[in-house]
């Protein structure tokens, strides 16, 4: 059952249809409030309903879906959603083939491009309104943000070539809205996130914006007076826009020391306090925003869980339960290729006194249960003590397996690494240091052999053993690279540069191996690993604020800029090919190629403008060649990523590592993670996150009749998926409604707002 | 009874020599414990054993204390603080007439200096030793610090001067230990707990910061083995040191596409993530010490409360209780100049079934009780109006109040100010802005003037209302300063450039009235402004290390560089009189003045370095005058101020706004506050807030016959004394404490540690 991505909150919005249409139907529209978290639920809410059809049309096969779920199948099948992703990187990359273009094209090819694409979207908007109800579709802003960009595209098509037919140069104003087909197809629910915490952000961010503006303006005020005869330009105080601070007004402290204390207090109340009351801000309505995104997720979960166990119920004695058969056709039915081990396994958690029937509140559990990871590990022997036992179990042996499990052996190879680094450092023509290198490329293949001949290789090599095969990848590469390179070299008498680059960054990335050793750089760098992937979500969201910002540029300051290579020499060369900026810094520190002439170029320029701080410098610059108005552009481009995404990203590593932090100490462990281990059929996450998985398996005696049926099955719980923030939150939010708490009606979980989340007196502990 | 701020925690680490004292000595002890957020419950122990002395000694009168106590008092008398902060700031700033002198003075003035303040300092810590228990004393580091630092400096001292004497010239090693005593002497307990805070970070910001470094480090190894060839050099990536990137490197973009992705990468992964990661250790570490430390002032001062309430009790009935006659000694001896309507008041809500006694319950409260500043206020009619009613009440005049009182009033004003500040803007010497200026003026006058007339003076230049004696202290000053400026213009033909200076920042201070009238600014201006005090706290921290740091710099890189006239034009100038310098980023940059060769000089270069970002320029600079080992000073420099101070910082000023936003919407009241508010005495704090006091007053009827006691006294609540981070916590930690739990003993009290703070299973609210 794939990922089913369905569409985003905001769809849910209007409920009250539920009651008048059928069973499917019903189903269809709770998967728009889909919870990404844990994709089992809504599944499992789907195959309630099949598994309740099937029961009910016993002469109807099981596998005949009604059309509306074979098309709403259909709609989330990969093929579809990678066609739209298809289309959306065309659309977006016609940028790179558009005038200014960096490899162009004829108006009609990307015309044509751009109307294809249209209509692709256009047709998975109308396999969208056919899966959705109406009533929902009309009301989601998204749809109606698609069709209007469709329609404006269209229309701005049109105009531009006509115009161009009768060679009328106008431009092309549709086109920094390509990015709305990116954010508003449901597959972007992350990029989207983002946005909203923009926009929940903005209303609190601006009074401290204007508080800052106006800071300085009494700053920039008594600068001019003050100072305004000695030569310092208010405009240059702008060059303490947060994060931007650069040294070049400090030259004046040369003619006036009470300038210098008076431009330090600047520095300190404009960028240290500000930006922290920026932070403040964003973070706090991060953190109160996500809190109720949470809480709105954890209640919809349950509100469908509830709803699919009311499909099954069924009542036996005094209680509504679900058979043990209609339990069973329904996981079959989610999870089509679990083992039947596993299966068992749940089973056994569910109906925990095998009375034949799963209560309601085993039941609700089902969707975290599905989620837990069961990873089935046999112990098994290393396969040479199955071959040669007498050479295996020799004490000689027996002390070599000793030794390669010591504490002291993964010590050793740190040293080694460390002292390798070194080398790397040292002059690579040196023959002394070339020869190191094959010793050292020895030393890690003799390690990694020794470790093969202690641990069982199937268990070395296990699924999420990754730094074994990040290990055993480099060294592999690295040996490969390093014969190639010698052998060309014999060969033919000279060094691939290529080769040598690739071996040079897989002998560094080696390196990384001694952070994984030290237990307490292991929690920060789990900790980046583990938000990387919603990094990337930034990644989107600074990609679609870059690509408005490229095309806009472009349209504003293509070609003003000339780079000339840097070995021309003429006047031209000197000025960037522009007279107006004869003298100017922007042309005397050589940043030509800082210019919009293409979309690569302007992506380069913007992410520089984000890291580096010579904003004001390119404003300066691209003011002298068009505009004064074009500082403009800078500036706010220099709020917007700065200001606010820059914070927001802050704001998210915080709250990550603060969750990480605070759960340091504790154990994170469900009730149903619990009842694995009680089970005795758990290895200990712990035995097992050490890169080598021993052979030591937890066999407490306990409830040992039941371990028998599940004999050959051990689970390993892959908790680490829990370990991302949202996960983690949405987990001690569950964990503190009662089990018997059914939540809030549908309605008013799709209401909640963050400000009647908190209590009416904070208390000690959450207050900061 | 002064505010006698005692030691710090650290001195009551032993608390076992209690039983052994006697009562007054006790009492003395828990001095040391003292908390500074609540000075009553100090002065209430001792009070409470001063009462009880002159119970049970009817004969002794009641003002002989013991000569212990005596002693005491006058160690915490203000003559003796302020002659102790006196010789401190004498020993710092010998560093100004010592070599490298700013006033150069002889030698043995300056020893002699020195010697007296050590000699001082050494009388003030036996003075110390004479209050205190022995073993409380020899256990506290702080004393033993001050020793140690005074014999050290004492052999430099002797050293210096014997070597001197035989013309050696040596080095005055001791000098960067002075702030030790600045820091270490009880009175400077805010800047030790920012120094307690550094050090509770150390060993965890370690850890990020080899993981820094590391990273760092392998992007260095990977551009000098990739781009090494290519003329970058790999300390040019230290540039990108948190908070200090500079665009120094980019040119280099020139050339190399790949080199600008590369390094767009690290600055991302080494000063986006890593600060972030740097912000979430330190403000964690902070959270959780601030915490911790609060918890413990908390039960500290439970428990003192308790102590003094057993020291007083008598057994009435069922219960033990203090009496009323006992009570108001008790509160005469802590509060002497008390109203008797204030002791009343509190004596009706200590005692409110009028029994003659306090309970215990109601004796625990005593100290917030005293903590509430009530302000009576007396509702007068205006002057005005009793000297001429019939004019006053005449509809006219009825009329100007109505319109002053509304709210458009202040907003036409609002406009006017901001019209005057585009007129700030515009060219003074245009006779028309300065007529203008004129006019402006007038128009405050008359505001000032009419608002006079409205509300009654005494009210409208009542004690809190800051923002009316700010307008009108302005105003005024301005008025009288433009009067000067013209009559001195007119008598000799020219302007005072003093007098113009003075008018210009009136009139700009004038425009910060703006940003009062609205209500989302003043709840930011509003958390600033309480936090100022704390801020200057991080300055005194900030003193401490560049004083350290400047002495050592001193030593360093005295006179290694010089400073010439910007117009004196020889080869000398150019190179800041080091041929070393020739060429350099440094003298071309014109950094001469960026020198160590006095401590004026040194202050401000180091000042500049938290700010600005040319930490590497100067590295580079010193490091060519002197010797590469230089860049290693501001390399240590960057990482103390920028790394740990300035996050500290920022930590601090993001949980007074975490604080502040949790209560926003929250009510800070404790019981005391509503009692008052139900004995119908109390005066809403929202309507004096808005600066204009209104003749309004909650004249609900309940408790009818109570009032009628308390006549005349209307009691307004200061509580915007609460809204300081720490007072806050406080009192959310306090209004969580059940009002019967007598807290653990002293010694788990002064045994607290923050990781014991922590629940086991964190919940959904506090994890983030």
């Amino acid at each position: 059952m794939g990922s089913a991505v369905a569409p985003g909150l905001p769809s849910c919005e209007s409920p009250s249809f539920f009651g008048r249409l059928g069973a499917s139907k019903r189903v269809l529209s709770y998967s728009d409030c889909h919870s990404p978290l844990f994709p089992g639920d809504q599944d499992l809410l789907l195959a309630a309903a099949y598994v309740s059809d099937a029961q009910y049309n016993r002469n109807v096969p099981f596998e005949t879906a009604p059309q509306a779920v074979r098309l709403y199948y259909f709609y989330n099948h990969w093929t579809m959603q990678a066609a739209t992703y298809f289309f959306i990187c065309v659309d977006l990359s016609l940028a790179l083939f558009e005038e200014p273009a960096l490899f162009p094209l004829p108006l009609l090819a990307t015309s044509i491009a751009e109307v294809l694409c249209l209509t692709a979207f256009f047709g998975r908007l109308v396999h969208f309104a056919k899966v959705t109800p109406q009533m929902v579709f009309w009301k989601d802003t998204k749809n109606i943000c698609i069709m209007v960009t469709i329609v404006l595209t269209l229309v701005d098509l049109i105009l531009y070539g006509s115009l161009d037919a009768v060679n009328i140069r106008s431009i092309r104003w549709s086109r920094p809205l390509r990015p709305v087909f990116l954010i508003n197809f449901p597959e972007s629910r992350q990029i989207r996130r983002a946005f909203r915490s923009i926009r929940n952000t903005l209303p609190d961010i601006l009074y401290v914006f204007l508080l800052f503006t106006f800071s300085m303006l009494v700053f920039s005020l008594m600068a001019l007076k003050l100072f305004g005869d000695r030569r310092v330009h208010s405009w240059q105080f702008l060059h303490c826009l947060p994060r931007s601070n650069t040294p070049r007004v400090m030259p004046a402290y040369d003619f006036n020391w009470w300038y210098s204390l008076y431009f330090i207090t600047y520095v300190i109340i404009n960028t240290y306090i500000f930006m922290s009351v920026f932070l403040a801000v964003v973070y706090n309505n991060y953190r109160k925003h996500l809190k109720n995104e949470i809480r709105k997720l954890a209640y919809l979960k349950r509100h469908k869980m509830i709803e699919a166990f009311n499909i099954l119920k069924v009542k036996v004695g005094p209680e509504f339960v679900v058979e043990e058969a209609q339990w069973r056709r329904l996981v079959r039915t989610v999870a089509p290729d679990m083992s039947s081990g596993h299966l068992e396994l749940l089973l056994r958690i569910s109906d925990e006194g095998q009375t034949g029937h799963v209560d309601k509140m085993n039941f609700l559990r089902l969707a975290d249960l599905l989620n837990i990871q069961v990873v089935t590990i046999n112990i098994k022997r290393h396969p040479l003590e199955a071959w040669v036992p007498r050479v295996y179990q020799s004490s000689a042996s027996l002390l070599v397996q000793k030794v390669v499990r010591h504490r002291i052996f993964v010590w050793v190879f740190d040293v080694i690494i460390l002292i390798n680094a070194i080398f790397i450092a040292l002059d690579e023509k040196n023959p002394f240091v070339s020869y190191a290198e094959w010793l050292f490329l020895s030393l890690y293949v003799i390690e990694i052999l020794l470790k093969l001949y202690t641990y069982e290789p199937r268990a070395y090599f296990g699924r999420k053993q990754f730094w074994n095969w990040f290990d055993t990848l480099i060294i592999i590469t690295a040996l490969v690279a390093t014969v190639a390179n010698t052998t060309i070299q014999s060969a033919r008498k000279y060094n691939s540069q290529q080769i040598l680059d690739i071996v040079l960054i897989l002998r560094i990335l080696r390196l990384l191996r001694v952070i994984v050793t030290v237990q307490r750089f292991r929690v920060i760098v789990t900790t980046l690993i583990n938000i990387g992937p919603t990094m990337l979500t930034f990644g989107g969201l600074v990609f679609v604020v870059y690509y408005a910002f490229a095309i806009v540029g472009m349209e504003a300051f293509h070609g003003k800029v000339q780079f000339f290579d840097p070995n021309f020499t003429t006047p031209d060369a000197l000025v960037c090919g522009n007279p107006a900026l004869k003298g100017s810094a922007f042309s005397r520190g050589r940043y030509c190629k800082n210019n919009f002439n293409d979309l690569a170029s302007s992506f380069v320029v913007l992410m520089e403008l984000t890291v580096v701080n010579h904003v004001l410098l390119l404003a300066d610059g691209f003011a002298l060649v068009t505009h004064q108005a074009a500082k403009l552009y800078f500036i706010l481009f220099h709020i917007v990523v700065v200001i606010l995404i820059v914070n927001i990203f802050i704001a998210f590593i915080l709250e990550a590592f603060f969750v990480a932090y605070s759960l340091e100490k504790s154990e994170v462990e469900t009730a149903i993670e619990k009842k694995i281990q009680e089970l005795g059929v758990g290895i200990q996450e712990e035995e097992v996150q050490d890169g080598k998985p021993t052979d030591h398996v937890d066999t407490k005696d306990h409830g040992d009749n039941k371990r028998k049926a599940l004999e050959g099955l051990y689970c390993r719980i892959a908790s680490k998926k829990y370990r991302t923030v949202d996960a983690l939150l949405q987990w001690m939010f569950e964990s503190e409604i009662a089990p018997e708490d059914e939540g809030p009606s549908l309605d008013e979980i799709l209401n909640f707002s963050p400000s009647d989340m908190y209590p009416k007196n904070p208390n000690f502990e959450n207050s900061a």
